[in-house]
Order: C-alpha cells, then structure tokens, then sequence
C-alpha cells in the first residue's frame, strides 16, 4: 500500500493509533522496526537535533532535505509537522508539491504566523492566523497535491492562544470545510479537559489527532474512547536520545575512557541498521571480482 | 582561542585528550557541555544518523550542510571525519576552503579510494591510496588553508588493509613530510597492539591519534604512556541513541502510551539546550512591544 | 581590502557607483570582470534564474546556496538583496551569521511582509511592515554582524505602497536611527521624481542607494549630481541572457542545427572564466606524474 | 506522456532529435518554448554557470538542486549529464533514485574515472573505466530505477581517451548488454570522421546519440542520414549568455549607465517566465480578500 494511503487509512480507522517522533533516518528507522504505523516529523525535534530553534531558524528546504533521509528509511507513513506552512498559500503549494517528491505522505499546518513559536513554550505570545486565510491554504494544498491520498492536517492553536472553544470549533468547521483530511487539536494542558471539550463538541466525521505531551498521564484508553483518531508521542525518541547521550558523554568524561556498563548498542547494530548485508550482496551483483576486471 | 587553534593546541599537548563523536548540533552541544575539548566529526555516525551507509552515499555538501549546524552549536572545535576527501587533491581543496568558512577546526582525511567503505566492516576490500597522490592531497590541503591554525590528519589504513607495520611508517613519513599536522593510526583489531607497534617506531616529533572502538578495553593511561596525543571515541553518542530510543520505542508501543519510568529529558531540557531563554531576552531587545507598534 | 570594507568604502564615497545584477557564479565574475566594484545580488534575478516567483518561493538557504558560489566567483563585493530578512529579527539574525560566514559584504533589507511580492508587479497589494519592528531587524542585523564592515542597506518601499514622501522619510530616520549603513530609496514610476524629492528632503550624512529599473532614461549624472551614492543595474545581466537564450534557440530550432552568425563565446571562453589553467598549474604541484607512483 | 516516456520514444524515433543545453530554470523553461523535444542538462554549463569548474567540484546534489528547479520548470524531458555517476555502481543506483524522484527523465553516464575531466580540455589525461566496472554501473542503475521508461545513455569515451574504434565497439557492445537505453559516442574532432565510423560499424538496434560541439559544421542532415538518433547541441545556451552578458556590462560600465540599444529583455518577460499571471488568478482563489477576513 502506498505510505499516503497508509496514512490515510490510519486516520480513518476507528481504532486509536500511536504516531511517534523522528527527527532523523535513524530514529525514523527505529520508529517502523517497533511496529508504529507511521511517524511524527517534528518541528521541534527537527530543529532541536539540528541545535537550532524552533521558530524557523531552519529554513524548510533545510527540513526537507532531512525529510528526504527519513522517508528513504521507512517504509511507513511520516507524517510532517509543518509549523504554519512557511509562508502563504503559495509557500504551501511550493511545499506540498516538494514533500510529495520526497515521499512524504502527509502533513500537519498549524494556524499561526510565520515565523512560528513553540507552543509549549511559556511567556511567548501566540498570533493566530485568521481562519479565512488559514482555509485558503488548506484548500491550496488539496488542489496541489498530484496523489489523492496526501493527507492535510489542520492543526488548530485556539488552545494554545487562550482563544476558547469556541473559537476552536468555528475554525475546525472552516478548516473541515476547505478540506482538511483531519483536525489535530492541541493543548498545553497538564490534563486532557480541553481537547476533551473539544472531541464532545465536534459531530463532523473528520478524525481528531491529539498530541498529549503535558498530559501524557491521560490513559490512551480515554483517548480512544473519546473517540480520538491518532495520538501522537512527539518528542520521546529525541527526549530519550538526550538523556543517554548526557549519561554517555558524563561517564566517558569522568572515567577518561568507555567505562564498563555503559548502555551502548554495538557497532554492527549500526551496520545492521544501515543495511550494510544489502550492499555485500548488491557489490557481488554489479561490481565485478578482481579475475574478470 | 580560536577553535582552529584549540584544536592545534590540544594535538600538540603532552596530555592525551579523548574526543567523543557527534553527529548532528545537539549531539555536539552535549559533547560540549560534558566537558569535552573537541569533537570528533564522525563518518560512520553522521551517515548512520541521516540513514545512509558510510561509503559516501551522502554527499560532501549534505554532510557540510550538517557540520555547519555542529559548528553552530559549540564553543569546542571540531575535527571532521573527512573520508578520503571525497575525490582527489582539487575537491580537497574545495573541502578545505568550505569547512574553514562554516568554522570547523581541522578534517582528518585516509588514504583509501573514494567512495570509501568503512574501515570496521568484515569481508570487504580495502584499497589504499598511492602514498604519493594521498601527499599530494595533504600539501594541497595546507597550502589550501587560510587559517593557518586549521589542522589536517593523515589517517593511515595500513593496518585496516593488511599492508603492515612497515608500509604504515613509510606513509606516514610521507605524509608528515607533506605538511600533516598529525597522524592517525588506525587498526580493528581488539587489542592496542598494532597501534603500540606504530607508536613505538615513530620517531618524529608529531602528534599520533588513535581509535580504540575495537580495542577499548585498552586502558587509556596504557596509551598516554606509550605517547598518544589524542584518543577518539568514535561513535558512543549515536550507540547510546540507538540503545535508547529502541528502548522507548519498544515501551512506547508495547504499553500503548508512556509508559511511567522512561528515561526522558524534561521538554524544558529541549527548550534550554536550544537557548530559548536568549531569544526571550532579544524579542526584549528588538521586537517592539504591542504598544509601541 | 577585505570586501566589506570595500563595500562600505564604496557606499561612503561622494562619487556615484554603479553595480550590476549578477544570479549565478559566471555572471557575478563578468561583472567583475567588466570594471564594477560590486554585485547586486538580486532577488528578481535569482529566482528567475531558477525558475521560480519572486516571492520566496525558493527557501533563504537555496538562495545562501547560490550565493556561495557567487562569493567564490569574485574579488568585488556582493550586496545580496535579502528581500524582507525572510522572517522577523530573529530570522535576519541567522542570516547576517549566514551571508558573512559565505563571504557577502552586504545585504539589502526591505520593510514588507514576508513572503514579499516583488515591487514592480502591477495590481499586487504592498503590506508595509510597521517601522518599529523594522527598526529592530536593523538593530539586530547590526548587533549581530562578526565584521564591523558587513553593511546592513534599509529599504523603503513607501514610494511602492503608496503612502508618500512623509512616509518615507519617516522611515528613513527611524532606520538610520537603528543603525542602517545606508538607504535604498525604491520607485516604480518611470521618472526618477520620487526618488529625488526623497533626496532633497533628506539632510542625514547617510548614503542614499536608488535603482533606476523603470526611470532608466534618467541620466546617472543626474543622479549622481542629486546626492546618490549608488545606482543598482537591478536586472540587466539576467534580461541579456534571455533575449540571447531566445534568439539562440529559436535559429538552432529553425536551422535544425547551429547556424552561422549565431553570437556565441567560444567553448574555450567557459575555460578561461573556470580558470582551468589554474588546476593545470595546480595538477603539476599537487599530483603525481605516473612515473613516480 | 509522462517526461520519461517522452525521452525513450524521442531516443527510439528514426528522426534524429536535437536536444539543447540549459543550466538553469529559465533556460530549460526558454528550450521548451523554442520547440526542442527535450533538455540537455550539462555538466559543463550547471559547473561553469555555478562558477566552478567541470571536474566534479560542485557536489552531486547541488546538481540535483539545480536539476529540481530545472525540472519544475518544463514539461519536456531532462536528460542529465551525470557524469560518471559520482562514483562507483552503489553511488549510481543512490543518483538514479534521486532523479526520478526529481522528475528528471534519463541520465548519461561516461566511462572515465571520478572526478571526471572535461572531455574537450587539451593537455589532460583521460583514464577510463574498466568497461566489466562500467557495464556493472549501468545493470546497477536499470535495476534500481522504479519507472520502466527511465532511460541510461552510456557515454563512450574511447575516442576522447585516443583508444580507438575497436574499443569503442567492445564497450558498446558490454554497455548495451548490460541494458543501456542508447549510447553516446563522444568526438573531440573537428570532423565527424570517428563518430561516423562508430555509426557504421555499429548494428545493434540501439539508438546512438553524438555531441556535435567540436565538429559543428556537420550538416545535421548528414548526421540523420548516418542514423544517429539524437543529436545534442550542448553548450549553446550558456555561451550565448556568456557572450550576451559580457557585452552588455562592458556597454554599462563604459556608458556609466544603460545605453540606448541594448539587446534586453523588459521586465516583463520575466514576469511572465516566471508565471505570474498563474499566482495572480491563484491568488483570487485562496487568498481572501480583505472585505472577508
């Protein structure tokens, strides 16, 4: 099946699935090897890997170029976390067009302004783009898109913003309208009441994403029987990267070496990873021995 | 000090120094918080993170455009595993020119052909280099220079190719004579003995840096005393991501959600490793209050 | 001299200067080559030359990308029309780090809305950015630049979106105020009366840059004897190109072939301006003859 | 027809086709409207119009970056100049796959050693690839393309190299075995005495494509009637531009501004290359008006 119907289907089904971050081939190769249908192309894990921020200090076609390792890895959907699009209806024509290239089976615009802040973060102030001309991007992208099955996402910041639910709900209604394959509903929460709200409130037949970072003490149980479509898990693979490579780097430092004990995988997982046996085979196809040269 | 000059220094001190790989700027921002007085810029680690094999699947530019990220990120500098130099003595040139601009520190270049394989993997051909055109490529590289402070390695592949003890010291009296600012002794046995054979032979007063991925039980006084400057740890930050993140990934899917007990960095660690906190402090400084607009 | 500093020399200087337009490596050394002392380096241009809109359809990075060859290719300085900044103070941050690690002496900021539209365009709505937050990319850019000699050029498209003289100065002095190292007044009208009520209204010590696209037939020492002390040839090099490319391949279409009299550099001319002489030169130094490897 | 299709049956055709060079967005855009059934993308003209020289000093991707312009801008086929495919068989399978993705239609390969020399540059040495490695290449990159119609022209370099007819024909022979969609045999004389005698002696059904540069004064009739299959006019686009813009800056620099005369297309040609008038009706649609937000 093609990753942008996989990817489709996915959001479509009744059952609850797990997205998880990646932010490079590796941790996207790693996401596929633990069974998750598709994986979460993070804008914050993205540029934190990189060691910039997340505010667009890459440019996009720096996070396309990552995109295009990542997809090259998988076999399952990856699902980009596009921040507002990069620009406006025309950046996110440019975009679509690019990310279908790449193989990239869907992606997820949000709707602020560029440039975009983390919506985590405290103290920043959040703009919200106006919901007319956030539509008009979503239609862009759906008339662009060359694969049927390219899924748009709409993530909608009314949460993030202190705008409300009901500013919430008249921009998911716009948004479904224009074309959006699904909402994503995001909240800084510590609990889930407000995207709660929003999925009670919401009778339209477009599935709901949810992305419970703050309030991953919230049962996928309830999650699901709420009715929710796709949770994603956004940063755990970059999370759990920089706890190890802390440990890692403060135990070589303090032991002026490897210390035994040390949770490393070894250097053929790498290979193995890379897939190092394909070409040894491929090099006994196509390149010939020494005696026929 | 210029970080061109750090690295010349810490070549050329008596103390053996550890770099510790990393393969993308967050990676590098750790290497350097832990401590660190350099990073090793790794082949194998920068492939392997983007998803490619270590035989140049990735181009010199997309490996650039990462360095320059890495580079970004830290105060330390950076000694880059440069492979073969990607061609001959004129993309050399280009290579050296290109890495001062995004202010690398030093490139360590082998002399095997190009597209180069890596040096650790079993059951595979190992071609070196005519010692005379490799010499050529160092002299080219130093006279390329315009800082010059910015140090070039000469990695020899002797042992990885089975070409001996012998061959090893006659290269590497070719390539100190070209103007290299250190040797690298490679080996992939277990055991430091091939890398102790080298150093004992060695007579010229220029620094020799070693690897011991495959002999790490070697105890690094062991290689202080027999007069090492710089040993490598060459790949643990990307062995202890991959550990990791299977790790989580695996807890991830197999409970459905986050599971209490993983070893995760807060998301406030993301934001702080990023420097949210100066651009709070610009937005201050240069973005006008709403008021005053 | 280093290129800033020629660029600033030039921006000071009581003389009136000329730059040319250039969009790729070959036309910024014909400019060169031709006498300038500088290169625009032209939005309009690039994008076209690319085949894109000139209204960041191409990402900054692509245009970064260019230019780096463009810095390599020339001994003058490159003021790099840098459009809007490309996002707010935060992103013209990154960029200035950018553009000087690349060699660019200087770049031109305009105070519209990301993404722009280009000025000349009939029946586009211009959205002026407010003049305080323009102000503070200005100050950013400046407190930002490595080299005291890179040279941050405000321009005002007040002329472009039609709010008038009072506007414009206005501006002017909120920006030479932040520390701009000179004015780019634009017009579009095609006499230069615009750009000289601006000039005569405006008594700050800071060099004031037109680009006499559609006010052409104004003679330079008009402009020259009005006080300006730069003339951008905004588009020429690449408006040559086109005329020629057209020309060129209708005949070969129509001959079936390359007819005679077609205006044409000889293959030896891509030679010259490669200076492969160079690597010949370099070939004898840097490379083995056969004999001796 | 998909761009592909397009470029086989054109191959495949008795007419004999000329392709022409383009090296950027506008020229390849410029190659469709003069008529031509496809684009020659150069190596010679992408390296010397990015300012470097023809040996592989730009990257393979920042060709590729080109080429993703260069394709967004045509409806015609692109048939790239790759080289000698970047390396060895596995760095040509990772190319193939990058091209399709870009929508380019075919590439040539050559059968000389990376990096690769201008084959029309006097005084160089040119060493060849052994034809069993090359031949691997070539069933190394029909395996690996995913669109059946994608199409490999090996390039032959035996006449460049001076090894003669015979082993022209041997490695025609190896090459067409080993899959190849065409060949090309490439001349450096100023006659086309040696590609006329590969034509003659050559009778397998698989189309022969030359590069008439040095030996231009051919009538193409005779080349048709020879039965080659395409004929490449490979340079031309760029040299007109060379000399176009040499002109044109000599005229401003000498004139101190733009003299009468001037061969230059208005502005609004490029307005209208770069499809403006497409975003001013995209516009109408997506962006509302400001009545509406």
């Amino acid at each position: 099946m093609k990753k942008t119907t996989q990817l489709k289907t996915l959001l479509a089904s009744d059952r609850l699935e797990l997205l998880l971050e990646a932010h490079n081939g590796i941790s996207a190769r790693l996401v596929e090897e633990a069974g998750f249908p598709g994986v979460w192309g993070s804008g914050l894990s993205l540029s934190a890997s990189l060691g910039v921020r997340d505010c667009n200090e890459a440019s996009w076609t720096q996070l396309l170029d990552m995109l295009d390792f990542m997809s090259d890895a998988t076999g399952i959907p990856i699902l980009f976390d596009a921040d507002t699009g990069f620009g406006n209806f025309n950046n996110v024509r440019r975009l679509v067009r690019k990310l279908e290239q790449r193989g990239i089976a869907g992606m997820c615009i949000e709707d602020k302004l560029f440039p975009k802040a983390n919506s985590l973060l405290e103290g920043v102030e959040q703009v919200l783009e106006h919901p007319a001309i956030f539509a008009g991007k979503i239609r862009a992208a759906k008339d662009t898109q060359a694969d049927p099955d390219f899924c748009v996402v709409a993530r909608i910041e009314s949460f993030i913003a202190g705008t409300g639910l009901d500013d919430a709900l008249q921009r998911a209604h716009a948004y479904a309208e224009a074309g959006a394959d699904a909402i994503l509903i995001h909240s800084k929460k510590t609990t889930a009441d407000e995207v709660l709200s929003f999925r009670r409130a919401w009778e339209v037949p477009l599935p709901v994403v949810v992305v419970p970072t703050t309030y991953h003490t919230t049962p996928t149980e309830v999650l699901e029987k709420a009715g929710f479509s796709v949770a994603i898990c956004a940063n755990h693979m970059l999370r759990s990267c920089i706890s190890a490579m802390q440990r890692t780097a403060q135990a070589i430092r303090a032991g002026r070496g490897i210390p035994p004990g040390l949770d490393l995988a070894p250097v053929k997982e790498i290979f193995r990873l890379q897939n190092n046996a394909e070409l040894e085979e491929a090099e006994k196809k196509y390149f010939p021995a020494p005696a026929s040269r």
